[in-house]
């Protein structure tokens, strides 16, 4: 086996509303990541790690109100604990990370979504993680009508997060959509009311792009 | 009973290494400031709200390493929960706030005592309650090796924070002080080494003092 070099890392992040298909991509892109040869590691936030799960179970499941920014401040907890200690060591294994949700999530959710300054979530998340971004982000855009039919069929009891008004749900993805805008060169938008296998295939041609970079 | 005002509210927070005698002086001055009239709210950090016993269990309690960023941004938490939902009410309400820990803590313990820097510590609680203060914060100033003798007597097992090195509490008491040296306005530092009823009393007097302001 000499002369073999391991693989660079690769960390790719999915993004978009409840409903719009995250999950499924994202196995349908770590078997074809497999069948190339590449080792993959499958995570999210929040709850990508040991601390995490104990975080997760705060911000999605406690009985009652939590105050805005300590709401924020566990996210960003979460991150920073991920990202130091499943994240990083996994690229430096040369694997390639395919995550579910990524700080572009709290800055949606918690920034334009609630009461909170997107700047100031978005800088929280940069200082928990010291800076470090995804080489490649996936939106899964899909409007609020056709994200909340999905759930209807699919979830007998939605969780403090999905019980949000459409209302929010619609602010939440225009907020998505600002930030791919903002970073081309991160983001790819996918069209996620298209069929699935179509949708997976623009996004192996995108990652396929970035093995390759 | 008309023509009666509420009278104002009053935060003070006490500060100092684990066996300093925190909990012994707050016990007394609840008793004092009861004996005066005043209703007193007792409270702590981490773990003075619903939210933050979660949080608390978290940090004090997991099994293996927190990332230092992830365990700095879970006591600004806690902290966002807690002055929001139970502080900033009891103030409003006319009551005394005596509070065991508060940002200086986190200065104190994450900052100069860990890797972080001590500025950005605080300016995450700061970001984290809306850049609430107490009126007083008292400081039981007490050196390692008394502190260590006491706990000793007292406790049959430690957790976390109270098994780390001596070296790293004696850094922690050189940031405490420092704090109070560059907030004289808000510090009152006594010395823990004397007697409790000694303490107290000098204690009575400043707080007597804030209740007149």
């Amino acid at each position: 086996m000499t002369g073999e070099s391991s693989p660079a890392g690769l960390w790719i992040t999915l993004e978009g509303g409840d409903g719009s298909g995250k999950s499924t991509q994202a196995a349908l892109l770590e078997t074809w990541l497999a069948g190339r040869g590449r080792t993959v590691l499958r995570t999210r936030e929040p709850g990508g790690s040991d601390v995490g799960v104990a975080i997760r179970e705060i911000v999605l499941h406690h009985r009652g109100d939590i105050d805005p920014r300590a709401e924020a401040l566990l996210y960003a907890a979460d991150r920073a604990h991920h990202v130091a200690t499943v994240v990083k060591p996994a690229l430096a294994r040369g694997e390639v990370v395919v995550q579910d949700r990524y700080l572009d999530s709290s800055v949606a959710y918690q920034g334009a979504g609630r009461v909170l300054d997107g700047t100031e979530i978005r800088n929280l998340s940069l200082w928990a993680t010291g800076s470090a971004l995804p080489d490649l982000t996936i939106l899964l855009d899909l409007d609020e009508g056709a994200a909340r039919g999905r759930l209807d069929t699919s979830r007998t009891r939605y969780d403090r997060l999905e019980a949000e008004k459409a209302d929010f749900h619609a602010r939440v993805r225009s907020a998505f959509l600002g930030l791919a805008r903002a970073e081309p060169d991160r983001f790819l938008v996918v069209d996620a009311s298209g069929e699935i296998d179509a949708i997976a295939e623009a996004i192996r041609a995108r990652v396929e792009t970035a093995l390759d970079a």
